[in-house]
């Protein structure tokens, strides 16, 4: 017997406040992290308050508070010394989303700084880290230092998330992705917005994707999770924006690491698929908006497309490969990209219009052909892939390839094949409307503009 | 990347099924309940799945699963040998309940067979081990044979919960303990319903208890729980019949563990305050009805009365503490029960009726003397305690006691009085209704009576 009544954290009223559904103060928030992150209380009890969070929500300022217990588990990057403001973008994640890729060397050329932190790809969707990778000798695991000394020599700089970022939301991430409770928009907020903050950034863009490919499949939750990460972002006195972009069918025509590169070289050299293009276009602009080197979207996004046709954001993407160890001929000459050893087709049964491309189902193609991850521990074969030739609303014959599968392993292709095959639904009639690319801007700064 | 589709139970599927709302298989229940005991799970995952449980409730066939698979973890005893039938009581605890102590020998003198194992008292509820224990020598930890023994020899036995009966509910216990997952009706009746049918019982009369000593506090709560652990036992081929009675007040007038052996005494001797005999010849009848002793629960109550007036009860009490090792002297001779050092009187502030005494407080004051248990691993004394002088309705002068305290250390002493001064509300008039004993009988067996 304790009869003890000293006033201090005990974990169990916190997880019991949160199962009956009444709001914690900040300190509580702060306490459950810190303790989590210090391992000075157990999993078990983490997993249920987790648990509890999902099926009851938080209020916003919890939501902010445990943002900001997380964010300020580890180092919070200071980029003070550099003149420019550093702004970086998000993507909730999708198939065949690259967009990083073409945005950093772009907003860089336009004297935006980007201090851009990524991760892998999980299930069905890809990750930026996978695609950089596919570029010989490309290095994410840059020291802090290091990262620093690239920004401020190439004006961006794209890595891994380090030890010292946020080391509560890894530690949270881990316990989440083994206890069901990923799918809480509060939780995805504070992960997503702590460890964006602790890159020093002024401004942030937010990708939030809705439809067959996306997270949040539904716009209404889409838009919840967008309102939530932008108001979190303002309570920090950040300047966010979040686009709410189409992810009902892959974006592009590529999909599995290196064919990904292939399209962002095309996008950068002024090519490429225009659903991708426009994407990047629209992105940039309110990146060199938020950047405060155009006034206006629309004069960043043509800025942007200057960038591009004067092969300067091009070159931008060369710099910062070369600087970060990675093999630059392969710009110039894809080929030197890994191969796949064998390619299929995936070809129409019959003849019509593409109507719609289930496209959580193209992801998962992509993942049995080795391209992505099941789980975290597993490695990825940077070569093989997916390329479509035929997007939602194209007419195709009966027998014209719909895709090209690219693989190492003859029976993943065959399982893979049926997957793309099924998620191609064919009908007599031309889709009559079509879905647009950009659904929603959400922010202060959207409602000036 | 593993492409293996093979369909095995994984726990993060049956724990975002819980999360969502669906329905689990009795398959999945069993796997998870299996793989938890055997630890091939970690606590972090069943943490999670009970807070889900928590708060998205379980199906009747969910609840009979999940009781079934915690059931068959461990040993069901066989006791087809005796050809009484075997009849058990529970209660899900209150303050001042020492019913049990009681119902064993008065059954077994009435020729049902009593194979009880009973828990220890935690937060303000009492315990009946702990009450046993209060008697010099008594073994509540009999290997099962032994247990076998003496309720062939005597008719009835008390023992505590052995490793071999329901492994899983100990295991899950222990976790819903520190993860804020007690509090569940059907995580409650897994727990009660698969210890009692391990128990090879053929009936069981449970005592769900409801008002401010209760755990539920509601009447509509314990009616729901009643009614879950009912169906649940009728599910499984047993004769099951709840009562919800009041624990609105302590029930009897003593609160501690010496004390209340001392008030079973005088109930087995045919004296006693009103409210706990009664209690316990309503909760006899049904004992022996069910037993097969008696035509109805009427003739139940006749037969209990008349095997306390001819001290038949008192000595199958004498039998049963000499088989278990203790010292049966006491039953004759109460000061060789532990006995605090002081006491100390709580007076009445003022004159009046007695309006209400706030249950858990009175527990909770026994708690603080050292009566109790705030942990699990806490010792408890068993000589301290509390001794009303007042029930709700009585009347009371300025200055009159309301309680005796009794008690080994007096800091801990003042602060219980301060509890139960604050626990007893005093009106100027006689409260207007009395709250019944028995609120509600529920089971198909209380239809037929």
């Amino acid at each position: 017997m304790s009869p003890s009544t000293s006033v201090t954290f005990r974990a169990i009223d916190v997880i019991r406040k949160k199962r009956d559904g009444i709001e914690l103060s900040r300190g509580e928030v702060e306490a459950l992290v810190n303790a989590y992150t210090k391992a000075e209380i157990p999993d078990y009890q983490v997993s249920a308050w987790l648990m509890a969070v999902v099926l009851r929500g938080m209020t916003r300022p919890e939501t902010a508070a445990l943002t900001d217990a997380m964010l300020r588990s580890g180092e919070v990057l200071d980029l003070s010394s550099l003149r420019a403001r550093k702004v970086d973008k998000h993507s909730t994640g999708g198939v065949g989303d690259k967009t990083s890729l073409v945005l950093a060397p772009l907003a860089a050329a336009a004297g935006v700084a980007v201090p851009m932190i990524s991760g892998r790809g999980l299930g069905h969707t890809g990750g930026t880290l996978d695609k950089l990778e596919a570029i010989p000798g490309f290095n994410v695991n840059l020291p802090v230092a290091e990262f620093r000394r690239v920004l401020e020599v190439c004006g961006c700089a794209m890595i891994g998330q380090t030890a010292e970022i946020a080391p509560a939301d890894r530690k949270l991430y881990a316990l989440r992705d083994v206890t069901g409770t990923v799918e809480s928009p509060y939780l995805i907020c504070a992960s997503i917005m702590s460890k964006k903050l602790a890159e020093g950034i002024d401004a942030l863009v937010l990708d939030v994707k809705t439809g067959s490919g996306a997270f949040m499949k539904s716009e209404k939750d889409a838009a919840f999770l967008a309102e939530l990460m932008v108001e979190t972002g303002e309570r920090m006195g950040k300047q966010v924006v979040a686009l709410i972009t189409d992810m009902d069918q892959p974006l592009g025509k590529m999909a599995g690491n290196a064919l990904e590169v292939v399209e962002v070289i095309e996008v950068l050299r002024g090519g490429g698929p225009e659903d991708l293009r426009d994407l990047c276009l629209e992105l940039a602009g309110w990146m060199l908006h938020l950047g405060g080197v155009s006034k206006t979207v629309a004069e960043g996004k043509q800025e942007s497309a200057k960038l591009i046709s004067s092969s300067k954001a091009l070159e931008k993407f060369r710099q910062m490969v070369e600087l970060q160890g990675g093999d630059a001929r392969v710009i110039d000459d894809v080929k030197r990209l890994p191969q796949a050893e064998h390619t299929m087709q995936v070809l129409s049964a019959k003849a019509g219009f593409v109507g719609a491309i289930q496209c959580e189902q193209v992801g998962t193609a992509c993942v049995i052909l080795g391209g992505g991850r099941e789980r975290k521990e597993d490695s990825v074969d940077p070569a093989v892939g997916i390329v479509l030739h035929k997007k939602v609303g194209d007419r195709v014959a009966a027998g014209e390839p719909l895709a090209t599968i690219h693989y190492n392993a003859g029976e993943r292709a065959e399982r893979a094949r049926q997957l793309i095959e099924a998620s191609c639904v064919i009908t007599d009639a031309a889709p009559s409307t079509k879905r647009p690319l950009i659904h929603r801007v959400i922010g202060k700064s959207a409602e000036r503009n």
